[in-house]
């Protein structure tokens, strides 16, 4: 039933999203010891692999869900994600964000079409903001990972990753709130010949390194890390997955993240997001469990402020 | 004969470079009015175009050549691309280099397996180092773009580009040396459909547009540009090819070129050098020209100090 809906996703998205290019060099080889294929969703329609969940949940809709519209609360990658799917099918987005949101996140929204309504920056506002949209305009709430149809969008990366290279032995992602390495978890068992998955998480925010070693759903009591798409908590419908599929979680730490995103854009002359480089950090941590294996890495997207890196 | 050239030193250096990718972007296609379509050669080997010259200028020397090495003076991208075809090819070879070049740069020569020879920053001492080691050791003198075989080397880009998309109407190369432009356009003649060439150069270093203006080789007196790779010399030999091959020279200023640089690298997530945004920047200065062509732009290289961004 999964790989049944993983087919069906990719055919379903097929013409909202780009088929990423996978690109590995030799000199990053040499240094982890491994053979590694970059899938690059950072050349992803909008620059990340988001667009592939919130277009396929958008493609569930019915027609009359579709007239009244979607609604989603989100200061990164998935507010672009919807707005531009949204624009694409002729459909109306209200994106809740905090007031505090980086101007350039909020501008590029607004040049994909999506209306943006503004909120204090907490939790709480921005879900009530929401909740409101819901009931004034009868639009339907998109989570950003929480969803299944989410989570089959995201898992697509991983199958065109799997299609171009299937002797893959394991497959890395990072995990913010779950949605990417859930659908890569179930693309790797379900798709790939005994592939392996790993997530990889910063110390700083490892919820669901606390999660997946206690069994018992934890969110992050402070968070504390440059990789900015990580620093949600795993949700009800993606914990299990992972339990189920993922073989293990690394974390790693602030510094390890600054130098394997400085070596990718080094060596690999392509701009990643912080949250991007924490799978090849853990690859160059972990070098004994990845010696000499073929190795997939999402590479989950590239919007980054230019005038702020860490290097 | 340039034809059959082209052709010949294709097949010669195919095992040495990478056949590069070639991308596009929506959005800058968009902004700029027409149809582009951007060779990446930032991600060819040692990250510049300079590789597929150096090695198809290495492939010419006779046993007794190799056996004595080679030797080249040069602070940027030719010096990398020198070190490691020789390495490639197990010759031995002797890089010149100023003494305040940056230690990455000779940290990267080193890397490859080339000899660095130090000296004194003037490009007398440059010259006379280098002539003093073909004294000495006998080794064969590469110069970085006044050399036919250099010249053939760099327009195989081209070659590959027109290969992927015969249909071009013009490609844009950068200025420096004319290496790159005088293969481009010599590219564009024998292998495209009634495609033109068009070099961009910066005000600040606009010996190209003086020389082919006027019709006399001429050297820039001052030098201003933060396009680093664009600051020397055409040559004899790359002169008279740009004068009969090229349809005109278009000069950047110096804020229009770190404008395009960003655009690239903020919508295509890829990173390059100032002197490749030099052709981009050309494009949306002049859009009377371009409006509606479909346009193949060499981008040069992507080998940039990421603590020294000029945004």
């Amino acid at each position: 039933m999964h790989k049944e809906e993983l087919i069906q996703t990719s055919i379903r998205i097929d013409s909202f999203i780009h088929r990423t290019p996978v690109m590995k060099s030799e000199l990053l080889n040499k240094i982890a010891g491994a053979e590694i294929w970059f899938k690059c969703e950072n050349f992803q329609k909008m620059g990340a692999f988001k667009m592939r969940g919130a277009a396929n949940a958008m493609l569930h809709l019915s027609e009359k869900q579709k007239q009244k519209g979607v609604v989603t609360h989100s200061s990164g990658n998935f507010a672009q994600a919807v707005a531009l799917s949204a624009k694409n099918m002729g459909i109306k987005a209200y994106i809740v964000m905090p007031e505090n949101a980086p101007q350039v996140k909020v501008n590029a929204v607004r040049a994909y079409g999506g209306e943006v309504i503004q909120c204090v920056s907490t939790q709480e506002a921005r879900e009530a903001t929401a909740d409101q949209i819901v009931k004034e305009k009868g639009a339907t709430f998109l989570h950003p990972y929480n969803d299944i149809h989410v989570v089959y969008g995201q898992g697509t990366a991983a199958k065109e990753l799997l299609e171009d290279h299937p002797d893959l032995n394991c497959l890395l992602a990072p995990i913010g709130g779950g949605g990417l390495i859930s659908g890569t978890a179930l693309s790797a068992r379900y798709l790939g010949k005994d592939c392996e998955t790993y997530g990889a998480e910063p110390f700083g925010a490892d919820d669901a390194y606390q999660s997946f070693t206690t069994g018992v759903l934890t969110a992050n009591k402070t968070v504390n890390t440059i990789a900015d798409g990580l620093r949600t908590n795993l949700g009800k419908i993606t914990f299990p997955i992972i339990q189920k599929y993922v073989k293990n979680i690394i974390r790693v730490e602030e510094e390890e993240i600054i130098i394997a995103m400085k070596l990718i854009w080094e060596r690999m002359k392509i701009i990643i997001e912080p949250s991007c480089a924490v799978p090849f950090a853990a690859v160059l941590k972990e070098k004994k469990i990845f010696q000499n294996k073929k190795i997939g890495i999402i590479l989950s997207g590239g919007n980054v402020d230019l005038a702020k890196l860490p290097f």
